[in-house]
Parts: C-alpha cells; structure tokens; sequence
C-alpha cells in the first residue's frame, strides 16, 4: 500500500465512522427516541452531517485523492487499492459538484415538501401539493445539469442510486419487460381464477410474531449476534458497520404473512450487509454496489425463497406448531397460492410480483417526463390514471390511492424507482445463475437448508462489496449483463403453473 | 450578548451536539447493541471522542473564551452570560492542563485494568489486580500535579465531579458524620430487634415490573415523552438533550423492590435532566451542577421519598393490585419496615441509608491514603478489612466481597466516592428546607401528590443547571452551606422510631 494510500485510507475511516454514528442516529429516532426529542435529533443529526461533509470535500479530501490517483496508475484495475480510490472518486465528485447553495435549498425545500405531501395525502388533495412538486423538479433539474450527463438529466440521477446506469439503459429495460408482463396480467385475469387469500388471517399477538418471524430469518442465515429486529412504523434495515446491522418490522395483528415478508425482505438487506468482508469495514468499499443490487437481495429472499412453494412446505409446520389457528387447516398449496395472489390493485408496496414492476414501470416514465417538461404536474393526475387503467386495467378513485401514495417524489428521490425493478430483476438472474450450481435449490430450501443459498450469495455478490460497478458485478455473478428475460422466465413458469393456462 | 459571547455559544452548541450523540452511542452499546458489534462501536466511540477532544481544546476555544472574559467584565457576575463563560473556562483548563500522552495512557492503562478487575474480582485474586491498582494511583498522582491544586493532590481530583469541593471540605463532612453514624448503628443493633424482608420475596414477571416501575416514575413527574425505561444489565440515567433522558433497570424476578427503587433513583437523576431550562439546552450551563447534586435528587426520590412511610401507604394498594402474591398480606407499616430493615453488610450498593455512608467514608479514607503514600496498595485488603470491622462491625469473608467489589478506581475514577455521600447529606438538607415551603410534604406523599415536590426542585435545584458551583447552589436552595446535620436528623428520628430506642 502506498502512503498516500495509507492516509486517505485513514482519513476515510474516520469520517465512515462518524457516517456509521449517523446511521445509528437515524435508527434510534424511528425506534427508540421519545416523541419530543425530534428537535434535539435534528440538530444532533445536522451538526453531525456538517461535520462529515466538510471533512469529505475538504482539500484533504482531493490532494490525497489526487496522490493516490497518480500514484496507483500502474496498478491492477481490478485491485481493492485502485478499485477504492475509484469509488472514493465517484463519492467525492458527486459530493462536491453540487453547489452548497443549490444543496441547503434542496434540503430546506425536502423538508417543506415533505410535510405537504403528508397533509395532502391526508386530505387527499393533489393540488395542496401541486407547487412542492413542481418546485422539487426544478430543483432536482438543476441538480442534475450540477452533476452533469451525456445525453439526459435522468442519466445524472439515476446515476446516484444506481452508479453507471442511464436513461437509455432503463428504458431498453422497460420496453423488454413491459409487453410481457401486461400480457402475464391479462392471461392470469383471463382465467377467471382467483385464490382466496381470507385464509391467512387470524388473530396474532404481536409479541408471537416477533418471535416467530426472528427466529425464521435466523434460520435463513441472518445473524443476530450481529444485527437485531425491533418494531417500528415502517420495515427497513439500517447497518452501521458489518457487525451491527439492524432490521425493523411492522405488525399486523391481523395479517402474520405481512410481518413475515417483511421480515425475509429486511433480512435480505441485511445479510447482504453482515456479508461485507471484514477487510473493508470503515472504508469506502463496505456496504452494497448500489441500491439495485442490494433490493435483488431482498428481493431473492422475499420472492424467489420466500414466496416458492419449498419454502411453503418448509414453513407451514412450523407455522401450524405456533399459530394452529389459521394454520392447521391449510396445506402447502394453499398456502402457496394465497401468497402468491395476482390482483391488480392501486398501492405499489401492496402488489403481487407480476403487477409490481408495472407499478414502477409507470413512476419512471412519470417522472421522466416531469423532468423533461413533455409532463406537467398539473396533468400528472391524470397521466397516473390513465397508465394505471392502461398497464393494470384500473383507475384509483383517488389521488391518496393514486399519485399521492408514494413518499420518494415529495423527499426528492427522483431517479430512485427504478432500482426496485433492477433489484426484481437480477433477484431472478442470481436465481438462474444460483441454479447452475445449486441444482438441488428448491430441495433446500424445502428441507430449510438455507445456508448454501446464503453462501452462494455471499460468494458471488456479497464479497465484493461496492468494489465493482453494478454492471461489471452482475456480469461477474451471473456471467450476462441484466436482462428481463431471467425475471420474465420466472414469472411465466410460476404463474402459468400456479393459474393454469397455456 | 456581545459577538464574541454569541460565537462561543455557536461553537460550543456543535461541541455540545456531539456530546449528546456521544451519550447515545453508550446508551445503545448499554441496551439495544448486538453483542458482536463492540469493535465497531468503540471505533465510533474513539473516533468522535477525538474531534470533539480537538474541536474543544482548539485555539479557537481559547481565542473566543479570552475575548469573552475581557469583553464581559463589566457584566453582573451572575448572569446566565459570566457563568456560561466561567464553567466553560473550568471545562476548557481541566481539559487542557493533563498532557495529551497522559491522557492517552490513562485510556489505555483503563481498559487494561478494567479487564483484569473483572477477573480478579471472578477469581477473587486480590494479588492480581493490585500491579494495576498500583499504576492506576501512580498515574493519577501524574493527572493530580497536572491539574494543580492547594493542599493535597485529592483536590485536583474531587474538583472534577464536585467543581470547588477539596480534601479538607470532605474531611470534615466526614468528621461530623462518622461518630454518629457508627453510634447510630451500634444503637439498632443493641436494640435486638430486626425486621423480616422474606415477606418481599415472590414471583414477578419481568414484563409486569417494566410496567408497573414505568407506571410509578411516571407518576412521580419523569416525564416519559422525553425518555424511556429499558432493562439493562447495570441501572443508570443517560440524556442526549433535556427531551431524551432514558434510564435503564435490573429486573430481578424474585424481588420487585429491586427494580423498583432503582426506577425511582434512575428517575430521580432523569428529572433533574429533563429539569434543565430550554435556554441552557445544548450549552455548556445544561445538565447537573455536580456527581453530588445529581445523586442528592436521585437519593431524594429514592429514600425521602420513597422509602418514607407516606410512601408505602400510597404505594401498597397499587402493588396488592398488580401483585397480589405478596403483597395482599402486607400493611404499610410491614412494608415501610421491610424496606427500611438496617443490617450492616458486605456490599455497598446493596447497603441501607444508615450504614451506606460508612462505606463511602472506608473508600475516601483509602483511596486518599493510597494517593499520597500512607497506604500501599499490597496492604489495601487488610486495611479494607479492618475498616469494616471498625465502622460496621463486620469482616469481608474475601476480597470480591471486600476490596475489590467496586469498579471505580479499576476505571480511575478516584475522587469519585464522596459524591455519594454529598448526595444523601443534600438529599436531607433539601427535604428540610422543603419542609418550609411544604410542612404537608407527608400528606402529599401519601396522596401520591408529586407535582409540588418536583415543582419545589426544579425551582430550587434543577432551573440552574451547572450555572452556580455547587456550594453556592446549596446556599441558595436551603440557605446555608451542606452539612451533616440535617441527614444526620433525618436519621436519627427515623431510625429510632423503627427501631424503638431512645
């Protein structure tokens, strides 16, 4: 390791650190924290974030950077050393291009928008939300000419969430997945069959369920002496290094299978964060290589483990042992077809695995063209019905169930979507690619050996970390590049199998 | 407020913001964090400690503290202005003064001999802590020439938890203590009678006494909004802000009254923080005037409150309704016994309100031996021993029942102690002077009347935060200096009552 090297290393662990803190900070608040503490936190969280962002695009920050640049262009590009200095690059460009201006105001204006939308979702009235909208695309546009594209804004913003992809990458996606899947839809309603999902509830104490779901994601291969699950309003994952990387769920007392598939989702996160290797804790390479590739790892454990009829035999005695009722009088296949329901329905979070993407399929050409001008926000309610009625054959009575459901627009997160039907997608690839070497798949996971599939991860995604762009890791894991086709494979066999038709 | 004064203020609020995150982090390591994540947390823990260190003792620190003393010596010297910049000048010299490098391997010798304490005290192996001990008391004769004092080099280290206090101050508190205290116990003895505790005994489940210890600090004015009860292996109080001020406590499923009385000291120190006005928050006048004062508000709820007569007969119908078994066969006055039962003893926190300040008193007397000289640390077991059976009548069986019980000089807290002491003496000194105010306070125990008692201490104690030292505080709240005497009342008329002598 070269000295320049050394010290930027150093100097990075220590602002991971205080990064690590944050996310800690942020935990506390949507668990733990009393109600009245908001002000404190957000002072504690704003001195904290000011602390770390002076420090990252300090001068420090760029001679060390540029030392190390100069100094490693002999090296192996594929090395951990070039490959570090590679993504601290990234990190601190789109850090320091933004002008500190333009980023207060996007901050003050998220915060503003933020809490119209929660108003005007609850009063269901676009038009309360209209001007915040419209004020955050202004925003978000100048924020993308700040960083700077080829060909379009979205090519700046998506490139945020998802590092090397573009709007041309994600349209070819779209357009080789949306025929077929409108299609897979219109068969499945088609054969006037329907699954009766009523069987799944019951009466389930929290404190049972809680339990029960833990000890199933451990069983997956979550580790709790690294991680833990608490309850909270909503289910997400929050690591703050590889030995402590927490998971929260929300329950139902109602519904156990939602907790359930929660919880699988978050471990999934999760695992793929404890599965950072040890070598880069507190360095620029930990966690994952971009929001799709960490929602593929969610997305494999909720849906191609979790919603799989192997893992229907492997649960239902144990769901029988502790919840009898509803539990006792279903057997695999039933179960297995009521999580499994295809109902086109107008809340995205709520979908089945054939109608989701149809649902992101239609924000990322929303968005795109708010961003463009070819859209605007006045029109946006209808543009949402009507593609609504057009990709899924039914339109919200509302804007609270339409346009207004969602939180990622009104926070700024634009660009953001899509990365939900890259990570469905590759969950698939990995699937197929897994099967090369697991053959036996479906045979585990029935007889709930989950560990393989574990390692099977953590081999080939998992040990990376953000070493690799999400394009070279997918080629690198699976042997391709990202297609649709692995993901629309899946989805015909299950669904065709599972509603009968040719 | 002058430029200078307003820039202070700024850049210590940031300081201040850390601290509080700092506060954070141990709460969590303390309660919600996985058992393997202790690696990471003391990295983040090391690593802000740091930039708070460098921020704090900063020539900026210094350059806007000297304009603020000259620009603000003109000002009313107890303005919230002069005593934010006088308790900032004490912080930033005792910060200062000790050499980083022996900072630095305090840290280390620390952690060092933090570890071998814990085996010691496992094996209870005297012989293999006391090499450490031995280092421990030599560096902290280093740390005492460093931050200076008058008379004896104890000085400089009680002026860090109890700011003005010196050995001679303590000498003397003790000196009009000791013989009473040691008649006091000598008297209950000779009266032949004892009250039987075993009637406290029984079956609570963990879940129950969270709830109902909850419910009683709650009732006493902690304010759950701004903080929360978890369990924890050790009870203690921690704030992040006057709005988030938790406490933690060790359930023990035999003995309820455990839990409850340290839920109602932790809550004791918890609204002391909560008690800090808004405008001291995050400045350097916000949180408690001393480790005495704190702990005179933690022993006030705890014993003047708690364990006082009033205080059964309100609090009995409440636990015969949660735990019928035991308590439905206890009157108040079996209670009030039970509780109050004086039996001298081995071990110090688990000491009644007669014998605990004899066992503070054997601590100082010792520790200030073994600081200058007079004792050597290979003599300590046989000096403690001797000790005990001097004050209390009672000879320690070994060592983890004797010297080595306590963690605090194995974590270099010497000086520490007394503060103990100075709390249960100003817990009586404030109930007596809020007798004046209050001549009913027994009527409002009994009726479960909290609201005037705590209106009465935030008024008193808690709206000055750390503004006046505290022997000026103590002036102010009960109109004299803190002495013996009124604990010393409060005793003796309580004791001899119970006990039944003259």
């Amino acid at each position: 390791m070269t000295h320049a090297l050394d010290q930027l290393k150093s100097y990075l662990a220590s602002i991971t650190r205080l990064q690590q803190i944050g996310g800690l900070l942020s935990w506390d608040q949507q668990t733990m924290m009393p109600p009245k503490a908001t002000n404190a936190r957000a002072e504690q969280m704003a001195t904290l974030e000011s602390f770390i962002h002076n420090l990252f695009t300090s001068q420090k920050t760029a001679e060390l950077l540029a030392k190390c640049e100069s100094e490693l262009t002999e090296a192996d590009p594929d090395s951990d050393e070039v490959r570090l200095v590679r993504v601290t690059r990234r990190d601190y460009d789109q850090a320091t291009k933004i002008p500190a201006a333009l980023v207060e105001e996007l901050a003050r204006h998220q915060a503003q928008s933020h809490e119209v939308w929660v108003q005007a979702r609850r009063e269901n009235n676009f038009s309360l939300f209209a001007p915040a909208l419209e004020k955050m695309f202004a925003l978000t546009r100048q924020k993308a000419e700040s960083l700077g594209y080829q060909h379009h804004p979205y090519d700046a913003l998506i490139d945020l969430y998802e590092p090397g992809m573009t709007y041309n990458d994600t349209v070819a996606l779209f357009d080789s997945l949306k025929p077929a899947l409108v299609e897979l839809v219109k068969n499945i309603a088609e054969t006037g069959r329907q699954f009766d999902d009523s069987c799944l509830q019951g009466d389930f104490p929290i404190a049972k369920q809680h339990t029960f779901t833990q000890e199933v994601v451990q069983a997956l291969g979550y580790d709790l002496t690294r991680g833990r699950q608490d309850p909270a309003p909503h289910p997400f994952c929050s690591g703050f290094s590889r030995d402590d990387v927490r998971i929260t769920t929300r329950f139902d007392t109602h519904l156990l299978i939602k907790a359930l598939f929660a919880s699988i989702h978050e471990a999934g996160h999760a695992m793929y964060d404890q599965g950072t290797p040890e070598a880069y804790e507190a360095t620029p390479l930990a966690g994952g290589a971009s929001l799709g590739v960490h929602e593929s790892q969610s997305r494999f454990w909720e849906n191609m483990v979790g919603r799989s009829y192997a893992f229907c035999k492997w649960i239902l005695p144990r769901l029988q042992e502790v919840f009898p009722d509803p539990f006792a009088n279903l057997n695999a296949l039933e179960l297995y077809q009521a999580i499994n329901r295809v109902q086109p329905s107008f809340i995205r979070v709520e979908a089945d695995e054939v109608t989701y993407n149809l649902h992101i399929l239609l924000r990322f050409e929303l968005e795109t063209q708010l961003l463009d001008g070819t859209l605007s926000v006045r029109d946006l309610p209808d543009a949402w019905n009507a593609k609504m009625q057009e990709y899924l054959g039914i339109t919200p009575p509302n804007d609270a169930l339409g346009c207004l459901q969602d939180i990622h627009w009104a926070e700024g997160l634009i660009g953001y979507f899509p990365t939900y039907t890259i990570g469905n997608l590759l969950s698939a690839q990995l699937r197929e690619a897994m099967l090369q070497d697991l053959p036996n798949l479906e045979t585990l996971i029935e007889q709930g050996e989950f560990s393989p599939i574990l390692q099977w991860l953590r081999q080939h995604i998992h040990v990376y970390g953000r070493k690799f762009l999400p394009q070279e890791l997918v080629i690198r894991a699976t042997g391709k590049p990202l297609s649709a086709a692995p993901y629309l494979a899946y989805l015909q066999t299950k669904f065709k199998e599972l509603y009968a038709f040719k």
